[in-house]
């Protein structure tokens, strides 16, 4: 399993999730709970989030963790 | 999706799939590269472990993150 940077791959896939809903990283921000800069932060790979913060965003994105992780490029390369 | 404590289901996850490859936590540890203590609390859900934790743990257990989070009872109940 490729450990490329696990942080990138994350935080592109919170985008692409966060575009196909259309939802602004406000709104996303505003759903999770957490704040709008650390959304930022993650997408751009720059956090390393908790368990906890992991499922905030995914229950805000509608969509289970494993999922997020199976189907949006964090494990392997779409 | 239920909420109830992300961390203690991680735990039990971790524990199971930990079990069912006849690892002790010591192996884990050495596998994955964190401390023994660190795995037993992750096990008894003491822990809000990270992306890149939560990575080297599923990499140790020779599973996918998405399959540990989808086949482990982590976001729903077994």
């Amino acid at each position: 399993m490729s450990k490329k940077d696990i942080k990138k791959r994350f935080g592109l896939a919170i985008k692409h999730r966060r575009q196909e809903l259309e939802l602004s990283q406000e709104e996303l921000a505003f759903r999770s709970g957490l704040h709008r800069t650390y959304i930022s932060d993650i997408e751009r790979g720059f956090r390393n989030p908790s368990l906890e913060n992991i499922q905030k965003l995914a229950f805000a994105l509608n969509i289970s963790m494993s999922d997020l992780f199976a189907n949006y490029g964090v494990e392997s390369d779409e």
